[in-house]
């Protein structure tokens, strides 16, 4: 295997892969990078088992050479040494060529770097999946969507498949859940089926998600989704991202909803959020986030917290619209400015049923988000 | 106490004081921030005992009413709270109100926080200094030379003394010494004594300087040094620096200085730190940091490191001049490279007396910094 590279191309390249890279990985090829040299360019591969990224660099980009291929080939470089080596050669041009034993030689200006290279057969297959199962939805869209839910899964291992994000597909629609117990946190939209139909619900682990969005673009390229038995692919442009499908079976979430309210509130968003910022860093100094809302009037709704050993926080804000009976309701704050973070409408929906029942938000403009968060039973 | 003072300037000398706040403290009322409010403005003070900072705020700034003071009065408020909550208080303005038991009242806007507040008469009072021995120089100076000399100090506490930087006054020249047995590094310059003839040698922790270094103006705003029997003292502008003199006997750097060298290289100062950055990379992973220079004829001088499992690194670099014997010295890559990065010249000079006793640098523009690292004794 022989090669000339751009280092810049090649550096985007590793740093695609590097979010398969686990630090703590118990099998020593995976704690490598996988370079495989073709004709028509170069393919690096990275995996921790859960996650696989590859990336593909075409041999030109936009009329300039990128690649020039000398002898076609392989081999797994040491993950944490390649990417720092190459971020740091002195010249916009590489050369790495194989030898013997999978020694790697690489050049770049006044600089040789011999590299103990591995055997590129010991590293794991990447799945082989059937494209019968795809959709497609616009990268932004994904990202957002993501965003808006990933936070909500559990951090416990104690129920695996709460760690996971839910992906409920309908024919043409996309919903994604994440609950841990004492809050949920759902997005759905439109997307275009293309060929499929029944498209099955899926569930993808947080950690996952959460690499996937930071390969996310923020255009609106389209994503395809590839579903197979238990792996999902996503590929986005010229990277592939393949992660493991959750088993197990996700809650039925919608029995948590209450179906009738006592009382609908709408609010400022933002004031609602610095409000409770301000009770929360008290709160938090306790351990406890809880933070108390009393709806005092059609009017106004005050956000209090209060610590024996430092003091007391009280903010009075004004309603948009208050409706039905007045209550008074305490909440792991932390849980709340979560959720308000993640709603980009200027006004929101609370709904009550009740001091002791889930509260239930939802952008005052579209019906396309909920987050439920249950209350805290406190003795006042 | 009460008055009503402008979010920012609160804000701005907060984080001033906080340099002092220690999280570890064991004295519960240093985990506060002292609050002195007096008819011509207030006073913020902070201390861990090693460091107390004072930071005035005026009534005034350029025109502005910043204060406006209704009763005089002091209070303790936790720290880490205050700091936090003065942040993200809704309104540009602030009224804090001292009532019974020192209960601190804050409004800000809509925003009515309580603080369980400290009596300030359980504060620790700052050393009163005796201003007699007092030199001043630049900001932007003193900044750079604790910059180019407390990264050498020692970490380790078994020889305390050096974990801290050695202030050398003569009548006009200030020199500042750091060493930690294998390194060493010093930097001096001319300053005005003022009125002081004789000014004592003083050690000052590296901690305490890198502290104060995040406090200096990068201007040439000219700072104030008071020297005392055991605490010396940082004017800067409106904030007072008070730090505790090290005891102890510094020892006699100028020993290990060799006095004559059989070797002499000039040398591009990026280029060798470029080349020894990623010589280091591969010497880290091996967890030794040790990279090898060779001096190969007069023209060339290679950089190199091996490991056995990872592979090796070798650079050959252009000298700008070489004299003497030509020889092979290995070092710690990591100390040469934070050196380096402190010589703001172009060119520097190494001076050598053989594979086993210390390197020393110097810019090769002018004498006022000399960094020295010990070789090691490696086999080959």
């Amino acid at each position: 295997m022989k090669l000339n590279i751009l280092k810049d191309s090649l550096n985007d390249s590793i740093q695609h892969v590097s979010r398969a890279i686990s630090s703590r990985t118990t099998i020593p090829i995976l704690s490598g990078i996988k370079i495989d040299v073709q004709p028509d360019g170069v393919t690096l591969t990275a995996s921790d088992t859960e996650i696989s990224v590859q990336s593909f660099i075409a041999l030109e980009k936009e009329g300039t050479e990128i690649i020039h291929v000398e002898t076609p080939g392989s081999v797994v470089l040491p993950a944490k040494f390649f990417t720092e080596i190459i971020k740091k050669l002195p010249s916009s041009d590489v050369t790495i060529e194989v030898r013997d034993n999978f020694i790697t030689w690489i050049r770049s200006g006044s600089a040789e770097i011999q590299i103990v290279g591995l055997d590129p057969e010991e590293y794991p297959l990447l799945p082989q999946l059937e494209e019968q199962s795809v959709v497609s939805i616009p990268s932004d869209l994904l990202k957002t969507m993501i965003r808006q839910t990933t936070f909500a899964v559990s951090t416990s291992e104690t129920s695996p498949i709460l760690t996971g994000v839910l992906w409920n597909f309908s024919p043409d629609r996309l919903k994604l859940i994440a609950c841990d117990r004492l809050r949920m946190a759902s997005r759905e939209a439109q997307i275009e089926a293309g060929t499929e139909t029944g498209l099955q619900n899926i569930v993808i682990a947080g950690k996952s998600l959460n690499e996937l969005n930071k390969l996310l673009p923020d255009q609106n390229t389209p994503i395809e989704i590839v579903v197979a038995n238990n792996q999902v692919l996503f590929k986005i442009d010229h990277i592939l991202f393949y992660t493991r499908i959750l088993d197990g079976a996700y809650p039925d979430t919608s029995k948590l909803i209450p179906q009738s309210f006592q009382t609908h509130l709408t609010i400022d968003t933002k004031k609602l959020a610095d409000a409770i910022d301000r009770a929360y860093l008290l709160s938090r100094e306790e351990k406890t986030n809880i933070v108390k809302m009393t709806l005092k009037d059609e009017r106004t709704v005050e956000i209090s917290s209060s610590s024996s050993e430092l003091g007391k926080v009280t903010e009075q804000i004004d309603t948009h619209e208050l409706t039905g009976d007045l209550l008074s309701v305490s909440f792991n704050s932390k849980y709340m400015l979560d959720a308000l973070k993640v709603i980009d409408s200027d006004f929101i929906s609370l709904c009550f049923r009740g001091a002791m029942q889930p509260i239930i938000m939802k952008p005052d403009d579209h019906g396309n988000m909920l987050h439920l968060i249950m209350p805290y039973r406190t003795t006042n």
